[in-house]
């Protein structure tokens, strides 16, 4: 077997993850990680023996050149990320996330990966990903009707990260609730700044400014919202468990018959499931024209390992 | 918009919601129908207004070369019909079922769809056809694990073909239940042929007999098994429906992390799926490379109408 050879960019929780997912699979060798500079040498147990560098051109003058580099950074950064590894002629894929900018970055990509020569996969993570998957398959079985995507009972990342931006807090958790009908309530655990010990008397006042901010934010504005308040960072990771799930519902008609109905349903550790994703498209880009494509663009096959052939009499 | 122009060739129970689908989609022109002479001249009111031919060149001389035939047949001569339009340079789409033959079939296709220059899609239907997408969809998110497809309740066609060949029986429907870990009994209403009036004290025998031969057939053997006798066609008809469904269920890791769940679950009207995805099938079919392409070959979104950058917009 040809072994694809990865390297892996940003160590944080997906980033562990993608190690686990290339670890367990056999078609993968994975070259190493790049990471910031002021992180080298941190958590050495978590890089499970891979070797670590603060830049692509490093790992590839000691390891060799890679296939595919898995973008594992915040989401702010990925566009301009991608770029710079397709522009050295790198194939990339990421988990890019912000749904409103995605078809932009789709076209900003596809003409630096046509330039490079080279194939990138963006929005390859559950929802933007696999969902959006499931979206197009359900509108192509049942083309007139509704979809409801139900996420959640989980922990929200954009939630937590909007909620830890209210002035006051210290640290914030949002958990996502399904309330039917592709809507969500939200339920926000807050622990506030440190007060002055003199100004305790505040605390109740400093805590009803703090929903209040939330309630008016546009990121909970529209939900039903719970704000909880939480005493310690330790209490507040009693509830920062990965667990999240999807309900995608679909009723509509093929042809002129109604009440088609379609329902995907999961429930998964959450980086778990983006870090494999990630791993079965760095498979993909391989198979793909130079250009910037996302899962939808991506025939299914290309994301398994082994011969086409063997994969149709298996799962067709 | 350049509307697709497709002829529909076979019309029985899949021809017609072909032409519900076509009917139902901006996108598609229909050209018209190609049934056996036989037959030209039945069924006016489900043709729908559209004109009836005895061959394609027939068609083609009055309404012009079609993009795309839908082949609506029996399964067993849908492999030579491919080959038949692939020579003659039409593209086609169809919706072979027998899963065995599958491999073979798609390597004998390819070679008469890349000798002409033309696609085909095939095993486009719901199983093997979209059932074959979320198996492989569901192994790339989780590879180690186990996959169930847990059929019904519905009629299956199959079954219910093997139930008629069996000597003393007049006609018959197999009903599919699943009782878990993908397997399934078997309800098969039987309607014995006509005996002569003076064997009429032998009815209870003959009954047990098609009971016995039922129960050591392949296709039921290694099922359980209840089989009902009915006195009529009209009774029969009563348990006619098509209502058919699929649980389908995989449990594994991604990584290393175990308890991945994800499950699809349909309940749907069985022919007008199956000619959803035909047409569905017919719209992908003029965006692929030459050759013979199933549905986990096919990048999801070009099932669909419409502009790339629209559907990203919309579903990723």
């Amino acid at each position: 077997m040809v072994m694809i050879k990865a390297a892996v960019h940003g160590f944080g929780n997906i980033g562990r993850h993608v190690l686990d997912c290339l670890g367990t699979a056999d078609d993968f060798e994975c070259l190493g990680v790049v990471r910031r500079a002021a992180s080298l040498g941190k958590d050495k147990s978590d890089l499970q023996g891979n070797a670590e560098f603060s830049s692509i051109e490093e790992l590839a003058a000691k390891n060799g050149r890679p296939d595919v580099v898995i973008l594992c950074g915040p989401s702010r950064l990925m566009p301009d990320e991608a770029s710079v590894y397709l522009n050295k002629g790198y194939n990339t894929v990421d988990s890019f996330d912000i749904h409103g900018e995605i078809p932009a970055l789709v076209r900003n990509l596809d003409e630096a990966a046509r330039k490079a020569g080279r194939a990138c996969i963006t929005a390859a993570g559950w929802d933007p990903g696999t969902d959006s998957l499931f979206r197009a398959i359900f509108e192509a079985m049942a083309p007139v009707g509704t979809t409801f995507t139900n996420f959640g009972r989980g922990r929200s990342m954009g939630h937590s990260v909007a909620a830890r931006a209210i002035p006051g807090v210290a640290d914030a958790i949002a958990i996502t609730i399904p309330i039917g009908g592709g809507r969500h309530s939200r339920l926000v655990y807050v622990l506030p700044e440190a007060a002055e010990a003199s100004a305790s008397v505040d605390s109740a006042n400093r805590f009803a400014a703090i929903k209040q901010a939330l309630a008016a934010d546009p990121y909970f504005a529209s939900d039903p919202l719970e704000v909880r308040e939480v005493g310690s960072e330790r209490e507040l990771a009693q509830v920062a468990d990965n667990s999240h799930g999807v309900l995608m519902e679909r009723i509509g008609a093929s042809g002129t018959a109604s009440n088609q109905r379609l329902a995907f349903d999961m429930r998964i550790d959450n980086p778990a499931l983006t870090a494999q994703v990630l791993v079965s498209s760095a498979r993909a880009v391989l198979r793909l024209q130079p250009g910037c494509h996302t899962l939808i663009d991506v025939p299914p096959v290309f994301m398994l390992p082994g011969d086409r052939y063997d994969n149709i009499a298996r799962l067709v």
